[in-house]
Order: C-alpha cells, then structure tokens, then sequence
C-alpha cells in the first residue's frame, strides 16, 4: 500500500493512538528452552492488556534482515524503509541532536593519526576519550569560509558529525576513508555532477583540518564517510493527518521524529516515568504520541538479560497511568529485536500488541514472543501497523464503492 | 503473483470448485470478551468442515483499509484490488441490474433542488420516496441526442444509475455536485482530451434534464459523480481456465461475476436455498461456482448481530446439500467484515475455510474468527485464495524443472 493510496482514504476523528516503543525489545532465551527477556519479565498489567488486544509478530524490514535504529524506526513509523532511507551521515548528526535541515549534506567523521608522510596509522587516533574528542571538535569548529557554513558536532571518542550547510549542495560524494592503513587518506570525489561544489567544499575543509590537527597526534588527520543529505520524507500530518508528538530521551531518535513532523515534547527528568509524565502533560494537544523507552537496547546490547528485564517491568508498572489517559488505540511493541544473548540487533520478528475498541481480542493473556506467533496480527511487516492502528482509530474512509 | 505468470501454469482438470461467500462474514463481540457472530452461530455442518480443512484470515485489499463491495469481490475472485478498479458509476449500474458494455460511461445520480437562480438547495431532493424516483427517470429516458444513446435507471429514493453509450467516450470527467448547497452544479469537464465528447453529451443531457424537471421540484435538478468506463477484466476463462458460474441474488454482485465472465444463474425464488438449488441443477455444467449470501452483510449493516447469526445457521443447515455434491475444493468465507457492532463495513480480516482432499488440514473443529487465527494458512490477503484453491483442484502445473 502506498501513500499515495492511503492519502486519499485519511479522515479526521477525535481519537487517540499512542505508539509505546521499547527499542529492541524482542529477545531470546539464554538457554535452549528457556524464556525470553520479554517472556521472562514481571509484567500483569502488560499481560492483561494483552488478553484484551491482537497480537502479532512485526518484521521491521523483510524477513532475515536485521535493521539499525533507522529503518527500524521508518517502518513502525509506517514507512517501507526500502523506499524511505536516511543516510548514514544524515543519522549521525542526527543522533548527536544536530537540527538537520533541507541545505545541509552530513557525514560520520572521526579523528584518526597520520604519519608525517600522511600516510594513516590508527584509522580512529587510538580512542581518544570523549573530552579530548569535543576539544579538537571546538577546534575544527572555527573553519570558517565564505558560501558555506560548516558544523563539526562531537559524538563519543574519536566519532563526530560533520555538517556543511549551503543551498545546492549534493550527497553524491565518496568517502575518505581507505579502511586501511599505511595508505593517505582519499580526497571526496563527486559521483554526479550536481555534487561537486560540495566535494570542493569537504575537500577545503579536510585541507584546512589537517593544518589545525598537525601537532595534536595521535588525532592529527580526519576522515569522513556516509555522506548524505537531509532526508525529505512525508509528514505525518500529510500522510495520516495526524498531529503527532514524540518523547523520547536519545537524540537519534528525536531527530527521526523531527524529520516526519512529528513535535519533540520537552521531558523534565531523564528517567522513563518521566516520559509518561510528559505524555499526561500534553495529553490534550496531539492525535498521536510516539513514546520512546531506549534502555531495552541498551540492555540488549550489553548482553544484560536481567537488566532487560527490569526494564520491561519498570514499564510495566507505569502502564496503568498510560491507560488511565484512555487512549482510543494503543500499539505496544518494538523497533527491531536485541536478544542480550546476541548482545546486538537482530532479524527476529518483535512480539507486537494493538489494543483498541473494536479490536478483535484473541483472548490470549500473556504478552511474550511465543505468545505474539499465535496471535490474530500474524507475522506481518511493521509498516502495516499504522494503517491498523489508524482504521481502529476511526480514521480510515472505506476504500471503493 | 500476477495473471501471466499464473496463466501459462493453468492445466485442464476435471474438478469443480465452490466458492461460497456470506458477504461481510467477519464481526466482532457485542462486548469485549464476548463472541463474534459467527462464533455465537450453532453451525455443526460448518465446524464439522472445519476440522477437516485449513483455515486462515483473509485480508481483502492492505492491512487496515475497509474495502467496498467492489474490491472486496474482486479480491476474493482472485483480482488484486489495487490492480484492477471498478469505478463508482460503473459499479451504481452493475447494482441497478443494467448491462453495462464496453461502450458505456456510467455515473451515479441523483435528483437535487435548486432555487430559481439554479443555486442548490438540497443535495438529495428532500430524498424523494423511490416510486417518484422511478417516474422521474422515466421522464429522463426520453431525452434522445443523435449519436448516443442515454440509460437513466432508477436505484432507491433520489438515486439514478446514469448511462451513456457510444463508441469513443471517455470517461476521463469531472463531477457536478460541488458538495455544497447555496452554489449552481457544475459542468462536467474533460480532464483529457479523449473525454471531451463525452463532457459535452453529458452537458446537452443536463441541460435538457433542467428543462424536463423544471416543475417537478424539489426533484428539479440533477448531479452526476463518479463517471467511469467499462472495466475490461481478465476473464475466469483466460487466467484460470475455468468455465464459471455465478449464483447471486442482488444485481451488483451479478455484474461484477459478469465483468470476469462468469455466466449468471437463474434462481427460483429469493431464499439461500433456492441459490442451493441453483446450484445442484447446474452442478454437471461448470468447473466453478459462486455462491453469494447477501444477508449477513444486510445483518451486520443494520446492526442485527442476531440477525446475522441467524443467517449463519441458515447457510449451515444447507451445507449437507452441497457437500452431496462432492466438490472438490471448497472456499468458505467472506469479501470483507461487516461487524454488527459496527453497522458498516470494517477493515477486519475474514475467517476463511479451504476443504479438498488434498489439503493439510489442520484438525481445528471450529469456524471462526478466533479459530481462524490459528489456522495454516495465516493471515493472507485474500487475492491469493484463488490459486491455493486451483492448485487443490489440480490445476496449475509446477513451476520450473
């Protein structure tokens, strides 16, 4: 289904939906035949939500594909992400909290060191600590030249953003790095021709870089990769005619929001109650609330099963405020899987739950993987939830006479 | 899957197919935790089929979209719905019974009151009681312009099924309701060159339509919506090799059967067992048949959720004379949802029976939504039937050496 298609089915309703993500949720048991972080966890009030809802299994991308953060959170935004991409730079910056816009062309940078003959010797200047990082960053950060603005953003590490802002720029444009050493770093080539003022741009700027960075070894040398413009995508008011608004704690994940129009609410705290407290706050303003929680990946990633596991029910113990709200249509689920036996992402398919009204329920009363495989939903592709959400949100015209 | 591929895969056989449709078969509890129509319908014959086939939910066009009867049957015939398009006026035609052609240009009207500057006062004439209805489009049926002839076939109340045939119309036109009173009709316009002939017949049947109806008010005006052309569909014949038949009792669902070829059944009488009858007394002369129940969706529209159950028990009490029939492959299902708790049409996927000896059955001795959902063939759009019922019918040849 396309949006051109779905466009012209939206109509406006008074209702709810809330879209409650726990990135990486979906898990695996630690042993052959045990439970899962999800299956494992203390959670009634998520388990009885669930004998009132349809359950299924969401694919994020296409069956065996293990999705990073953005196109895992393109499709349970309702976008194919093999349609919709945001570049690798594009993501960086907006990871680092950057306000991307339509003029900007974005790139992974990191600081690295290069021998007197400028040949690379550690491809990331041997880690240097963060602090360290943000310094040479506020140095680079006084390039200055004419036409162009340039944004250097430090990240962790060796690792920082960089952005050049000036209308016309293209992304068509290769990456410095070698991936190995003993060799000099590449200079950017333009592959289309609408890209080469900024190739001559990123080219000035490595120039004058290398200048600045010269006595600071071991990060005396940058390379950037993953160049990518600002990603143009369908609004959420265009596509569904939703006022959306997103909570969330993690820059990356703010960023994504902000490039489909969704409004970034403002949290006091960083704790995941306080997300539901921003939720309660602007209850009235929005159709649509993404709430975000990011440490079940975290978790995930850090091989922490029990850590996961907390996690799950410190959400679990703050659903009941969440329903006291009385969403008309509420999706509980995940952007991708993170089993912490894997400690990474995953292709699993993530245990889903939509709870609404008119919701043919299937009765079953645990929310867990094994419990999503035998659920009404199916196994289905996590851009198909949204249309569901929005036809039980009351927000779907019949399509055809 | 599409037609050329599935069509060069077609292999005689001597086996016929039935293809039973209680229209918008799927519902919803009254309340939450309760049964479904058909979960509260005491259908033994049903159940006891059940056991011995596979069972799935069928989506009819793309999660969450509510389809109309137009693609919900074209789906369930095996049409991808977002292929193949029945317009709005061809699909008020079909409905009226008329025998639309491929020169024909079908709109749906109806009769509207203007004041004496022309400005709309009423869209829909007071909604006029059908026999006036009927008398005023026998007064339009005898405008004649060279070159054409027009079709005025009255519906119910203020509605008409509006017709033009003649070789070289298109249908490429714009509506004359401006949805809104206190404004004139609009002209129809051409929005491609092919259609303007077309736009100017169906403005000199206006205007002579004004003249007729200038004292009949509140029906003195006419509007015009959703022209559309014939829909040329790929026959039953030509993608599956198939010589079908149609058993319907209401004219719309007998012009789409006509559309893909099939050929329409007489009926004696207007109950669901004179469909039964039909198709005993046509069994030796077709591969295919199609037997459609109109009530339920009557039911489920009116809210009459025991009405519906009614209707239910009613097909269950018939089944034993059509599985004396012996068909070898047997769909039972649904175009779409109509939940009575709803009292529309809904987006929900439909509980769906394939019995044949060859089928894995999956041994669940139930017929309903909740039993569905935990049957083999999962969640399916329901375009894809077709071919899982052709191969059970041993024809389509295998693919590839």
């Amino acid at each position: 289904m396309n949006f051109k298609f779905l466009r012209e089915l939206i109509v406006p309703a008074q209702t709810k939906i809330v879209l409650l993500i726990m990135d990486g949720l979906g898990g695996l048991p630690l042993e052959p035949g045990g439970k899962t972080e999800l299956e494992t966890a203390h959670k009634p009030n998520l388990d009885a939500l669930a004998a009132q809802s349809a359950l299924g299994l969401t694919v994020p991308v296409a069956p065996g594909i293990t999705p990073g953060s953005g196109p895992g959170h393109l499709a349970i935004f309702g976008y194919d992400p093999l349609e919709f991409e945001i570049g690798r730079g594009a993501l960086e910056a907006l990871g680092a909290d950057f306000e991307l816009g339509p003029d900007d062309v974005a790139a992974r940078g990191n600081f690295c060191s290069v021998d007197a003959a400028g040949l690379i010797t550690d491809r990331r200047a041997g880690r240097i600590p963060t602090e360290a990082g943000k310094e040479l960053a506020e140095l680079l950060q006084t390039i200055k030249m004419d036409g162009i603005e340039f944004f250097v953003v430090p990240v962790k590490e060796h690792r920082f953003a960089f952005v050049m802002r000036a209308p016309g720029l293209g992304d068509a444009l290769t990456e410095t790095d070698p991936q190995r050493t003993g060799v000099p770093a590449l200079p950017v080539l333009a592959t289309s021709s609408g890209s080469e003022k900024a190739a001559q741009f990123a080219n000035r700027f490595i120039e004058q870089a290398r200048k600045l960075l010269a006595g600071k070894h071991p990060a005396n040398m940058i390379l950037l990769r993953g160049f990518a413009g600002y990603p143009t995508l369908p609004t959420y008011r265009e596509v569904f005619g939703l006022r959306a608004a997103a909570i969330a704690l993690s820059g990356m994940y703010r960023g994504v929001t902000r490039l489909v129009g969704m409004e970034i609410l403002r949290i006091n705290g960083d704790a995941i109650a306080d997300e539901f407290t921003a939720l309660e706050k602007n209850w009235n303003e929005f159709d649509f609330f993404y709430l975000h929680v990011k440490r079940t990946d975290t978790c995930g990633e850090n091989g922490d099963f029990a850590g996961k596991v907390r996690v799950i029910e410190e959400v679990d113990a703050l659903m009941p405020r969440l329903m006291a709200l009385g969403p008309d249509v509420l999706i509980v689920g995940g952007d991708h899987s993170s089993p912490a036996v894997l400690k990474a992402h995953s292709w699993h398919p993530v245990p889903t739950l939509l709870y609404s009204r008119f919701v043919r329920a299937d009765g079953i009363p645990e929310f867990g993987e094994r419990a999503c495989a035998r659920g009404s939903l199916g196994v289905l592709l996590a851009k198909d939830v949204m249309p569901i959400a929005l036809a039980n949100a009351g927000r779907i015209a019949k399509y055809g006479a």
